[in-house]
């Protein structure tokens, strides 16, 4: 690829947790006018209906069966887009540097002289637990919190948690893509000094119409877990912040689904069918 | 207060860490609709113009020469308000629930009844960062984050931090309000084993107009935030993902400044002045 070949500039944008209306004003100004859309599962649909028909949507998302489109191939797409659109969003659920993966795509556009922007957005670890009324740093209950993927074993090339160390270390832990691994991630954490009768929340597809969520202990946690049936995506907090919650203040659920449905058959939503997302 | 003196309802909404441009959109609804605004030094101008005129606007931030205005006082404010005004927001900078008060503010409110709502922002850990090309969680450095106070002294009331334990337990550290006590929280840090070539950035006024960035080592740090005069507020990021920037994918810094000047007198900003922030 070559400069000249270069034609548009590609915006790695958070779209937020789940319910529409946490866009950032300049995500919903990128998106209704941007000419491709590239997304994956952990958007709500009513985004996708916000660039006018010609934009070019491409689905990066997991299929039925199969893992997630690999990172280079959503590098390759991003790549290709960029020689032939002039304002390419890639949408990410949440923030976009925050287990986002943007870091690695901003890396690549650059390295190939491809212009690239950051649009950060309302990271899903802040967002479920106040959609519970849950704040995350209490001030009689928390100085620090930690944001932490209990999903690494899966990627080998990120750094090894060690759960032991943040059981004395922080004292709010807020877990992402735990939930696979969430008796092993508690054994430790208990190992590692944590008492078992902290408080723990769990927040299935928070935000969102179909939000679930559990109260309980750091012992209890995975039993909890398992007979609930909680799945993936779903957002752990376990510290003395847990009961500092206000439930009255957490926000109406909106009328947004997360995940996506997983085939492209399914995605071919009507636009009839999709809520417009209206600017105010 | 009765049940019957409540009008209104109050908003804890997050404005994000300073662009104005990073409200989200129900923020952004919110404020287009209050008739009651209460806000402090830590947001943008600009959101301040988006009220109707005949909004009441209060000034609850630092006065020259004092301290904040005392959280029993925010309190009384806001439960006044709510008796008066059908739509209070409480604009906080960054979001409500990360060190943001907001969780104690949402509690005093249900307490007497008065309805209250959050409206998660971004949080300028996540965006101070992201504006200097900085993911602070790249997936070859990082598969932890921990957003920690350096003011908790200052705040008897908080847990104390244990510097030397986050020291080995997590990968990113991000501190918020710790350029005061930087040269005790790094001799900290050292001690509890972190390595002094660790890289570090520090990030004044991310995402503003005046945003100001470093880069440097661990050791080198508090004779860098000395050196340079660098003032609160500022985002301070330790950790490897440092060295994953890409500066070319910042986005271009905000006509917006924070924090706002001091004094009432100060904050008689004209309309005309404001750059109004329009709706898309």
């Amino acid at each position: 690829m070559t400069q000249q070949n270069v034609l548009g500039k590609v915006y790695l944008v958070g779209a937020g947790p789940g319910d529409p209306e946490l866009l950032t004003l300049r995500a919903h100004r990128l998106l209704c006018s941007c000419d491709a859309l590239v997304y994956d599962a952990l958007v709500p649909a009513q985004l996708l209906a916000l660039p006018g028909e010609a934009c070019n949507r491409v689905y990066v998302g997991k299929r039925r069966g199969h893992h997630s489109v690999p990172q280079p191939s959503t590098n390759q797409v991003l790549t290709e887009l960029a020689t032939t659109h002039r304002c390419i969003v890639r949408l990410k659920g949440g923030d976009p540097f925050l287990f986002g993966r943007g870091g690695e795509e901003a890396a690549h556009l650059d390295d190939l002289g491809i212009p690239v922007e950051v649009v950060p957005g309302v990271t899903s670890g802040i967002a479920a637990p106040a959609y519970i009324g849950l704040p995350i740093t209490h001030r009689l209950a928390a100085s620090s919190v930690t944001f932490v993927t209990g999903h690494e074993e899966v990627d080998k090339q990120r750094p090894k948690v060690d759960w032991r160390a943040l059981a004395r270390a922080t004292d709010t832990l807020v877990i992402y893509m735990g939930i696979h691994h969430i008796r092993g991630i508690v054994a430790e954490l208990m190992a590692g000094g944590q008492d078992p009768l902290t408080p723990v929340a769990v927040i299935q597809q928070g935000a969102t119409a179909l939000q679930k969520s559990l109260i309980g202990t750091l012992a209890g946690l995975p039993g909890m877990v398992e007979g609930e049936g909680i799945q993936a995506p779903a957002i752990v907090v376990i510290g003395a912040v847990v009961d500092e919650r206000v439930p009255a203040c957490a926000p109406a659920l909106p009328d947004a689904e997360i995940p996506l449905p997983m085939t492209a058959a399914d995605l071919a939503l009507s636009r009839a069918q999709q809520t417009a997302l209206l600017p105010h």
